[in-house]
């Protein structure tokens, strides 16, 4: 079976892109490759298959236990908003005007008003909530919506920037601004912590300086993470919209002192271009690497032998199937179409973390042989061990992947005194240095090099005193990079 | 504190029309006063409130379970579809085309072709089945998808008619009929279980008489529900395609014989609608009533007393709570600006299956009152028997609703051997009937009072031998009722 197993390896490289020769032609290669996506007739849509929508719903479960832990409750507001309603808050249309998608006929009669398909949810939701909240008592409201939106996008890459995609969206209203404020930390640090202990990509927290605001925020917290290109991902924001929105909508309270007021507002939201940051961070030329814990499969079983000798395999693997099934989430590839070769590469390239590889040998002396994703690793372990073994290999390859990453960004961050300093690494990778907090030197520094300010870390304090555009006083430390 | 809460349960039962003088109007005035819904700003659009969302959300998660189950993957396909792949299948676009809502522009551009918002998606998921079936080793896929789908409606009413509304629809391809067929009715039996068990809606199943058929389908498959103004309720479908969809998209795959073979589909739907039924079944004069599996607080805790008397039965209160929530959803109703019997009312409304009562002379008994909103009745337990009575009285309301509904229907069903007969109950109820198989007969008993053909149940014959409306010769027994 030797040449076929090689046969179809050459096949499989040179199917892919090696990831550092060309990232981009990688990571295309590397969904469709892996069964994740598929592109839909239309431009700018993409379908998302079973093994990708199975790490969303992962992704979900954890978001959303944090959300209702917190105190939030899950609700539905329509899809499509009135323009008339969608215009209500200045900064807001001005910032989404130009990607959205319009719905001018239902049921083969022309609409009086265009109705637009939600970017985003401020403005409905805000419409709603200035009708249920009256009195002080009615405050907090605390809701979060799981639901799809669409951005008419010119260019498409799957799970970053496609026309529709998946995401949550919280809305708070809040009695008063600091309360709000600290809404709006309190569902980045969930965020943080989804996405480094689940899909384990250690992220930056920080504020948006201004030019990068959410259309109508005050204020916008985000999380920035950086991929295996040494580009940055933007991964969730959590926006502090003071009263824009409620001044915009009228969303008032009478107050305990009866003073009718204007509710303090957040929004925050995370979507699956999460998946995005999963593979680009994890990934490598074999294809995906996924974290254990958001794993589809955590453990495959490839049975090993021919004729007689492979159904006594099979069976005891079907058993060993059955033994795992109860702790993991395991898959026994015994599809008698392909060699163990080509099955060792196939689950590589869709990431699983663990291989549990069983021949007669093995099966002679009750042990099987583990082969780790995340470091080609093999052990052999005899069967009385394996249950403790795959967990505490999972464990050990959850952390892995995030060392790794957090490696891979370190050594990939360097501090500069001037921009032109950036040049030297291709501009690839984070990069700190002092800003004057002026959006001309944001916008001359982008437009030169096309680096932009991800944030301004928190608890971070100007290093040169020196802007590292202008030279002038420098108010902030930011991080630099080129961003998806 | 008495004139308060009188005035209070005056207002309630006036604000909510008693549900056996206008039924109508009863529904509306529910599901408003029990927060379940608000009206968008736009017509035929409607806000799943967090308190019907939850119900919705248990509905999925039980529905989930059983689609994984049976081997079942989720994914997620576009929510646009070109115009030119909706009209492939001519009966399907014919079924469905003025009730579409198209997306003409996006991101201030007219687009070439027309999209509609999806009214479900056999089309958009057929096109891309063709693209990933090649062989019999890729076959049966089986794909179910949680969205929102569009529906133009001229009339709304929430839950049951609206122009957005929330379902999953599975989409499956077999290697043979008797396979796809073996599916369709696998479903439809996983949504009888969660109806009758979780909903405690009684169904009767069987298949749609030809005019009743999915727009497309070769055969549709129903649960139809009785809902408590004698009108029936398409509570979920699941339908058999046959080669419809496979030879309109071209979902082909090469059989081991090495002939090149159309699929068999299958496609099933159940949605929000569901909510609508729960209320309209169980829901009474008081408001609703919530089948405890479903329902967001089972157990609701109301603390009685004055004073400082009153922080002694709160302060007591909290610790039930927290022994409880061990156990059950419960919430502990301490807002100290209503008094009890407003808050007797108020959850009465929303439907909490259980009140405990909890005054200063049960604390010094140790015990509890415990009122179900069910029956009415009230019994007193002590503490040390708290739990395990809840947990009993929970099961003993979910069986009662069920046996009630179940009582309703039965009482509301009669047979008949002429439609004329349907008059005498004024056409409320099931009727059961003989039916020649004409679409002529079921036409004219529309046009003239209204019934439609619901189903032919399963495992029923004709019994007079003569149609109800033409007296030929009868080839089905046929249930009857007015619609939603
Ligand atoms: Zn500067
Ligand atoms: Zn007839």
């Amino acid at each position: 079976m030797q040449p076929r197993r090689f046969a179809w390896v050459e096949k499989v490289l040179k199917e892919i892109t090696p990831k550092s020769s060309d990232f981009s032609q990688w990571y295309v290669d590397v969904i469709r490759k892996a069964d994740m996506v598929d592109y839909a007739p239309m431009k700018g849509f993409m379908v998302m298959k079973p093994y990708s929508y199975r790490i969303w719903e992962f992704i979900q479960e954890q978001m959303d236990r944090r959300f209702k832990a917190t105190g939030h409750q899950n609700a539905y507001f329509p899809l499509l908003i009135p323009e008339h309603l969608l215009a209500q808050e200045e900064e807001h249309i001005e910032g989404f005007s130009a990607e959205v998608a319009w719905v001018t006929m239902g049921g083969n009669e022309q609409l009086a008003e265009r109705l637009a398909i939600r970017p985003t949810s401020e403005t409905i939701i805000g419409a709603m909530y200035a009708q249920w909240i009256h009195s002080y008592r009615d405050l907090p409201v605390l809701i979060n919506q799981w639901a799809n939106v669409l951005r008419w996008e010119k260019a498409t890459r799957p799970f970053l920037r496609t026309t529709e995609f998946l995401w949550q969206e919280g809305h708070t209203v809040h009695r008063t601004a600091d309360e709000a404020l600290a809404e709006t930390l309190q569902q980045l640090e969930i965020y943080r912590e989804v996405i480094e202990e689940y899909l384990a990509v250690p992220v930056i927290a920080g504020v948006k300086s201004a030019g990068e605001r959410f259309a109508g925020a005050v204020d916008t917290y985000t999380l920035e993470a950086l991929m295996g290109d040494g580009r940055a991902l933007q991964s969730a924001t959590s926006h502090f919209l003071g009263q824009h929105f409620s001044k915009a909508f009228q969303i008032q309270y009478l107050d305990e002192d009866g003073e009718l007021k204007y509710g303090w507002t957040s929004s925050w939201g995370s979507s699956t271009r999460l998946i995005g940051a999963v593979i680009m961070v994890h990934g490598d030329d074999k294809g995906l690497r996924l974290p254990p814990k958001i794993a589809p499969i955590q453990v495959v079983i490839v049975p090993i032998g021919k004729g007689a000798e492979r159904e006594a395999v099979v069976a005891h693997a079907k058993a060993l199937e059955a033994q795992l099934a109860n702790a993991f989430r395991v898959k026994l590839d015994d599809r008698d179409e392909f060699t163990p070769g080509y099955k060792f590469n196939d689950w590589e390239m869709r990431g699983v973390p663990l291989r549990v590889e069983l021949g007669p040998k093995d099966l002679a002396k009750q042990q099987v042989v583990l082969a780790r994703r995340d470091t080609g690793e093999k052990l052999s372990v005899s069967e009385s061990q394996l249950v403790e073994t795959v967990q505490h290999l999972l464990d050990a390859i959850q952390s892995e992947l995030f060392r790794q990453a957090l490696e891979f960004r370190e050594s990939h961050t360097m501090s500069v005194e001037s921009y032109q300093e950036m040049a030297q690494n291709g501009y690839r990778g984070f990069f700190r240095g002092d800003w004057c907090g002026s959006e001309t030197c944001a916008d001359h520094l982008k437009a030169e090099t096309g680096m932009t300010i991800r944030c301004l870390p928190f608890n971070e304090e100007p290093v040169t005193g020196h802007c590292i555009v202008c030279g002038q006083t420098s108010r902030y430390r930011a991080l630099f990079a080129r961003a998806y």
